[in-house]
């Protein structure tokens, strides 16, 4: 078995996690697409390979942090992808979100090589990668996921195995249905206390103290208050991520009927000049309904 | 200035509020529409008034812990209500949540007898309550909070003070249609996991140490997981304050699209036998909409 570690997917949330490893000692290999994503790495001692292909026969684990489903499949299953040169017993952890059938289904085509896939979506932003302190869910073998808990906690502090292969990308379906429900619920709070000429952010501070007590609340009331709308987290990924959601919801043939909505009114942010602003924007759609100043900065 | 205290309203958060204040050595005058609930309080040392009037009489402030708007309207302005026995310079506190147009109105008629009327709401259950942790959300003059801040502190430990009459009453709106969404959020996570074979109760405690987490998710979300619906906070008031939070909005001219969504929902749960449970119980009727196990115990 190869002990090597490999990593693909060198953006926003992979390149800090992939800096995190080699500081802790582990010799890494990379690959990129946009080949400009990898000097860092390499200046850091990286070694860069090839193609996917290449970074597999190398490395017994392989790490992944994409942008979406197609990018995960093609990556692994595609020409020269990961799956022509994974030996037996390698572990594949896919910390991109996708949708749960897809990873279900590039897990079962791992499996007919003997290697494992881990989901093992994020939690907690580029502060979250670059401090090591991220939530990771993670669907696949319990075996699989004890062989490489001590790299996962190089990168998060809150691992939890929430079931097989596809599990974790369910949970974090949930994170972000949920998050995006609690970011409305605060909006429609804060346009509540600008329309009635009460001070939203006593508003803000009394809540924060009693039961409607959430992070959202804490972090995103604050920058929804001050308009601070820099990413973060940017829209057009959680409008993403609810999809992702509304598909497993369609799948699973339950309704959804919270986190359709707020979808919709993600799609209006995004559609509407928003899309490259933290998701924390939706009060700007809550705003703009109303007729209230949309404070989009 | 009269500088004894009155409490009206013995109910679940009346009355360990009263006790509170008795025990931390304040001589108290009360008075009740419901006579039984007058004895805990007798035994423990308060002096039973005839009547709201009477009890204003000797009270320089008097505190208000009952059901709704109409109710705190009769205890103040009725037939020997408090404005017949108040002397200028006494403070009324209204714990009880009612709507901001109602605390203003009633804030404006003591003004002319002199008196003030504070609207202070508060969050945290019978619970918090019996503890002295609740968090309070108060409205009206600034000095007029000042005089009796000492007595709230006896009550909670987060007293904001949030602007002027019905700003405390406001908040209080934003705080239950928070809560409410945040509810529904997590119940849609949960449902979304049950219908999709996969295990619930990981999936939160993997959201717990995300930007999920809500006080919402840690507690209401173990109750939704095991089904415990014991009141807590019964669903048909939760459903009076969503109407609370609805007519402030209708009101101030601004849209609360999710609030409205959750408000039909929890209708749901009032109209199908889960009046008395606690308002957690929204996860029934997302469970029910989707044909899967009610589990309201």
């Amino acid at each position: 078995m190869q002990t090597g570690i490999g990593f693909i997917g060198l953006g926003i949330m992979g390149r800090p996690m992939a800096q995190r490893l080699l500081a802790a000692g582990f010799p890494l290999r990379v690959w990129a697409r946009r080949a400009e994503t990898l000097a860092p790495l390499e200046a850091a001692g990286a070694r860069v390979c090839d193609s996917p292909r290449e970074l597999a026969r190398e490395a017994g684990v392989v790490f992944l942090a994409v942008s979406g489903g197609a990018d995960v499949e093609e990556l692994v299953l595609g020409e020269d992808g990961l799956i022509a040169g994974l030996r037996p017993g390698s572990v594949v952890v896919d910390h991109s979100t996708i949708e749960p059938a897809t990873a279900r289904h590039v897990a079962a085509r791992l499996a007919e090589v003997g290697a494992e896939f881990l989901d093992a979506p994020v939690s907690g932003g580029e502060q979250g990668a670059i401090a090591g302190t991220l939530s990771i869910m993670v669907g696949g073998a319990a075996e699989a996921l004890a062989r490489v808990r001590h790299l996962l906690e190089v990168l998060g502090r809150h691992i939890v195995h929430v079931g097989p292969s596809g599990a974790g990308q369910l949970a974090k379906a949930c994170n972000q249905l949920v998050v995006a429900q609690t970011m409305q619920a605060v909006g429609e709070a804060i346009t509540l206390c600008e329309a009635s000429g009460v001070d939203a952010g006593r508003m803000r501070e009394a809540l924060l103290g009693g039961f409607a007590y959430s992070r959202i609340l804490e972090v995103h009331g604050q920058r929804m208050l001050a308009g601070n709308f820099r990413p973060g987290f940017k829209a057009h990924l959680h409008q993403k991520d609810l999809s992702i959601a509304l598909s497993a919801a369609a799948e699973a043939g339950v309704a959804l009927p919270g986190t359709a909505l707020v979808a919709q009114l993600m799609n209006a942010l995004v559609g509407s000049g928003g899309a490259e602003r933290d998701s924390a924007a939706l009060v700007t759609v809550q705003r703009r309904l109303n007729g209230l100043s949309e404070d989009l900065t």
